[in-house]
């Protein structure tokens, strides 16, 4: 790659000191007219680019926010993350700032890639997604001191009042809760087909369902499957033959939706169903589902990880100035 | 945000000058060890990180691909440029190379934030997509001396002979050719389902369906829609009552498969459906799809961009020293 032109060649080319050049960089006030112009053909004619890494090196700041990409694993689901990459894209760069993504396979991988980010000053912040209970980045990326905030709540007992970092999420029991109270307009009898429970997104989304069920003096059974398309539909199939009856059915996925609809078809059953993450899948077939609204994530997520002036807030994403954000998806009704 | 230590605390901290400092950092060989060691250690007690931008600075290199990410705009397509940017992203990581992401709505949009970014030299190279016929960010990119490649061709006549740009492509006319052959084994007519006519990739893609009917023989009928499964449904539906007949049907893409699937479904027909792309939705509902392969466009747009010794090779990228790669896709039968 050829040498681009520096500040000398400039100056050189100029007639004029290289302290002038930088002057004029960033103080022409002080510059002469003249002087100035001179050195401002210069510039135009040597093609010189002022180079964004002497300003950073300056504000020792990279403006940049590192966020992972995982490899493509397939599935109809991938696809709520991507979302929330490209808005946080397209918001980033509204306040200057610039996304770095990186590759890992493992939560390993992902704090060793980080670290040589921040080490090398790559990145001033980062944004990690997929929280579990005690999450082993919390107390690495604490004591590395890298701001960071998570799309995905902590998942313990103290997630809303003393949260342990800084935190966006969507609100899924209000999700599956709204897809409910609309699926009791078919009947009073609503299944939900779940994950196995355990983990947290599930539990969550599972408990909207009871908590309607429960305000409405509703009933209704659970299922449970894997989240796989094949597996969901082997298991609704199972379900609907061991009897199942229902008048319309919340999932937890729209994974578990299309297994659901399949087997419906299958047995030639009608049945509403409403699915979670409103995917391209459940808009080409057209069945109901919740959104995630992954676009007003982005911006929960700048807001506390910046702060209204711009700025990262490096002292407030962990501990007790931890702050969060709770989404309200939104029902898509087809 | 605290202001990191810099080369000047590790000296005044060590006892040495800033030079010394420097030389522990950049030819460790010339400096004594016991003074090494006492820089060492201050580097170690101060927390002092050695700054990227300074490192690029004086290699005016940024190491940097600028890769664009457009708004979400919903469908079931778009997945395939999502894996692709995951797929190069891991790939250039391997390869020491970041991956910087921009939003752009429109191409002056994006022909003004590459050239901040180049300018700013935050990046060495871009890497754009959804090229088309007489696009104008080849003469404008080329002006700028901004080394960059595409996915997607050129779409001139002399695309293969004398490509105007290094590029890389999926073989559309290949896949549906296979797809083709395939759905023969049905019968000897075949229905093909595309766009309107006049963009490259759907001509190419109708190319193949016409070529492999012709080798085998074989007939059968166009019928056209927008990409859209609503769009699509309905063109269907209207070829079906117009009296279509098919042993199989060959898509442009998944959308329009989708579409035919459902107004199948709607009139109770049966028939063998072929998709474009393989998105998870066509292997959540099960039909057969060509697969692009966006890793292996990723792997061969880094290594025309960068060649075998992983610098960005400026001179190739534009006009006669310009190189091509043809991916040939894959057809996932379900």
């Amino acid at each position: 790659m050829a040498k681009a032109p520096t500040v000398e060649d400039v100056a050189a080319h100029a007639g004029v000191s290289r302290q002038t050049v930088s002057n004029v960089l960033n103080s022409p006030d002080i510059v002469r007219p003249a002087t100035k112009q001179r050195v401002l053909d210069a510039i135009d004619t040597l093609g010189y680019r002022r180079h964004a890494a002497a300003r950073r090196l300056r504000l020792r700041r990279s403006s940049t926010i590192g966020v992972r990409l995982d490899p493509y694993v397939g599935g109809i689901s991938g696809v709520v993350l991507d979302r929330f990459v490209h808005a946080i894209t397209d918001r980033a760069s509204e306040r200057g700032m610039r996304i770095l993504v990186y590759a890992a396979r493992t939560t390993q991988d992902e704090l060793t890639r980080l670290s040589e980010l921040w080490e090398g000053s790559e990145i001033d912040a980062a944004i990690i997604s997929g929280t579990f209970r005690d999450d082993p980045r919390v107390d690495h990326l604490d004591a590395e001191g890298l701001p960071f905030i998570s799309f995905g709540r902590p998942w313990g007992d103290d997630d809303m009042v003393a949260p342990r970092h800084s935190w966006v999420d969507v609100d899924g029991a209000a999700g599956t809760r709204s897809a409910t109270e609309h699926a009791l307009h078919f009947g009073d009898n609503v299944a939900f087909f779940g994950w196995p429970p355990g983990s947290g997104t599930g539990d969550d989304r599972e408990r909207g369902w009871r908590d309607a069920l429960r305000s409405a003096g509703a009933r209704g059974e659970r299922v449970i499957a894997e989240d796989s398309v094949p597996h969901a539909r082997a298991r609704f199939a199972a379900a609907l033959e061991a009897g199942l009856t229902a008048d319309a059915l919340v999932c937890a996925s729209d994974s578990l939706a299309v297994g659901a609809l399949l087997a419906c078809g299958d047995a030639r059953r009608q049945l509403p169903v409403t699915g979670f993450d409103n995917t391209p899948t459940a808009e080409a077939l057209g069945f109901s589902s919740v959104e995630q609204r992954p676009e007003e994530v982005a911006n929960a997520v700048l807001e506390l990880l910046m702060g209204p002036t711009g700025d990262v807030v490096t002292q407030s994403c962990v501990g007790s100035g931890a702050a969060h954000a709770l989404i309200v998806p939104e029902l898509v009704v087809r």
